[in-house]
């Protein structure tokens, strides 16, 4: 079938909005009709080439909202008309990652989707008969997409996709980080460093566990006020500490002993040092979410290690797709977490490339592109 | 009161055996008779030199056993005749370290503890009426020595001085890491870099917890028949991958995608990295336990972290002094763990140069020595 994509065709040119052609879904697989699909910072960084294991020419976006139009032969969960959001982490419920019950991240078809391939080693999408990449086993970029149906959340028909969308990365990364991953406590006190989208979904879901206290770390003052609209109690603007600023004594000092909780959400490894050393001795556990260019490393002095604090990640925010996206779709529409106030943009496809704009001058949070 | 010690007068130079005087204990403070004390690496390291926080001069030995001789007044816990373990990490159960129910580093009496001093700010030790300094509030290289009461472990009278006074560190410290900081779970696999004292005490630990496969790494293949008697189920010299062996992608393949956690007993920054990098994906845990030399740096790509293995530490194998050192002792009698196999030497107090002597040589795993 003819779908309307924005087709990256080569690293660092914008996207092009053009007709490709879709393939129905084979066994085990899914037609979903994209109705909205969140910008996110994953797609630029593939886009601009520095993603050493970005793929061309390929259909991108990984942040979508979605309506089953048609199932492949085998698939046993879901039929035509089900609301779903795309994962890019699938959740087989087989695989020994799965059944570890430690980790969301499936194995089932990590290979083939590095690939930007289908499970059976095939693209759906071509373009005048060359085949396109699917991207991170999504490709939301598209206004019909076909995924395996171990990478669809069912989610209530109810839901706006125009706002839900957007758990399909950033809000579940955020939010899971915190529920999921660290599994913050009530009374903790929780370092949020980088307050964009993540940092945002970490304050609010820091807020929802029962934090005491939520300090925001930002370079940017304008963040301030939506960051405490979500719930940080407190704010530190490094470049407030001078030039000679110590950024890691001053939250030691704030905070009497350290952060019990920290969470990097920029991909800056400078910042994934200061979050774990501002970490409380003894306890303090440092979560990295933020994704480093490729080739970045961190570093500190194991004596942080020995003393108690505990370095640790989060992709996807540790979230389970088909069992916890669910869940905080769930959230949104009893009104426990906020989603509207983080879309600050929405754009039609054809727009698409404003959007990245946009993000590139830090004027959006969040930019949502409508079919 | 006159007492036997070994003094360390300067960094770099042998210790000498002299007469020097102690007071007798202030309010809070217990008079020990050291019945026999361990040599660590701790203690030669500080006695080199390289270690930035050592002071001189100091009665060193942190690793002892005894056996109360007098009290202070406001003692509670102990009398005269108690056996007893002194302890580096005290435990006061009233700290907000101790009270936080995550963490054994109790933090009462850090800062003068730090300083060679007693909790008072002084020392009890002296030499022609100048004050020598306390060694990790421990100084078990005098047949006599002063302690805060928080700071030894109460255990049974029937066990051996000579062999128990390893638990006071080495043991403590492999043991615990297993149960208590990384808590491994039955079923687990494990790897464990370098088989000095602390690895093959990690081994017999993790054999404890129900461990499946226990792979141990190391260059020196005289230490493979301990430590497969300990409980290691495979052993992997990194000397027999060849010059460009890839020690990581070896343990990967031969645990078919990782350990679930590692241990690094040496202090070496690059076996730190391959211990966590040997990791398993999604779960693996790698704890530090050998320290590292002073501004040494541990690095890694933080993708790591995101994929899931975490990095941790711990400090005398995150075990609470006075609660969980009598535990161990009782493990201990009752046949639970070995420690015997483990004391290869025992000289006099006369002849401690000489086990040094040895640990640099590496011919001892540990060296007790009996007043």
């Amino acid at each position: 079938m003819d779908v309307i994509a924005a087709i990256a065709f080569e690293a660092g040119k914008p996207l092009e909005i053009d007709t490709v052609q879709l393939e129905g879904p084979r066994d085990g697989e899914v037609l979903v009709e994209i109705m909205a699909t969140g910008l996110c910072h994953t797609d630029k960084y593939t886009l601009s080439g520095q993603d050493p294991e970005g793929l061309f020419p390929a259909i991108l976006g990984h942040e979508g909202a979605g309506i089953v139009r048609e199932v492949g032969a085998g698939v046993k969960h879901l039929k035509p008309g089900d609301h779903v959001i795309p994962l890019y982490t699938p959740e087989c419920r087989e695989c020994p990652s799965c059944l570890s019950r430690k980790t969301n991240l499936c194995t089932a078809i990590r290979s083939t989707q590095g690939k930007g391939l289908m499970p059976d080693g095939t693209s759906r999408f071509s373009y005048k008969g060359q085949p396109i990449h699917h991207y991170m086993g999504c490709s939301t970029f598209a206004n019909f997409t076909v995924l395996p149906e171990i990478a669809l959340a069912k989610i209530r028909s109810d839901a706006p996709f125009d706002k839900v969308c957007y758990i399909g990365c950033g809000v579940t990364t955020g939010i899971g980080a915190v529920l999921f991953t660290a599994k913050v406590e009530p009374g903790s006190t929780v370092g949020v460093f980088g307050l964009g989208g993540i940092g945002l979904n970490v304050i609010q879901g820091a807020k929802m566990v029962g934090a005491n206290r939520i300090i925001g770390i930002d370079i940017n003052p304008e963040r301030e006020a939506i960051a405490r609209k979500f719930g940080m109690t407190d704010f530190v603007n490094p470049k407030d500490l001078g030039p000679d600023g110590d950024l890691v004594g001053h939250l030691i000092e704030m905070t009497g002993g350290g952060l019990d909780y920290t969470f990097e959400c920029v991909g800056n490894p400078t910042l994934m040092r200061q979050a774990l050393e501002s970490a409380h001795r003894g306890w303090g556990v440092s979560c990295v979410i933020g994704v480093a260019g490729a080739g970045q490393e961190i570093s500190t002095r194991p004596f942080q290690l020995v003393t108690g604090r505990r370095w640790i990640g989060s992709a996807f925010g540790g979230a389970r797709g088909r069992t916890d996206v669910p869940q905080i779709v769930d959230w949104y529409m009893e009104g426990r977490i906020d989603i509207d106030d983080l879309i600050t943009h929405k754009l039609k496809l054809a727009d698409i490339n404003l959007g990245f704009d946009m993000m590139s001058r830090g004027e959006s949070i969040r930019t949502v592109v409508e079919y």
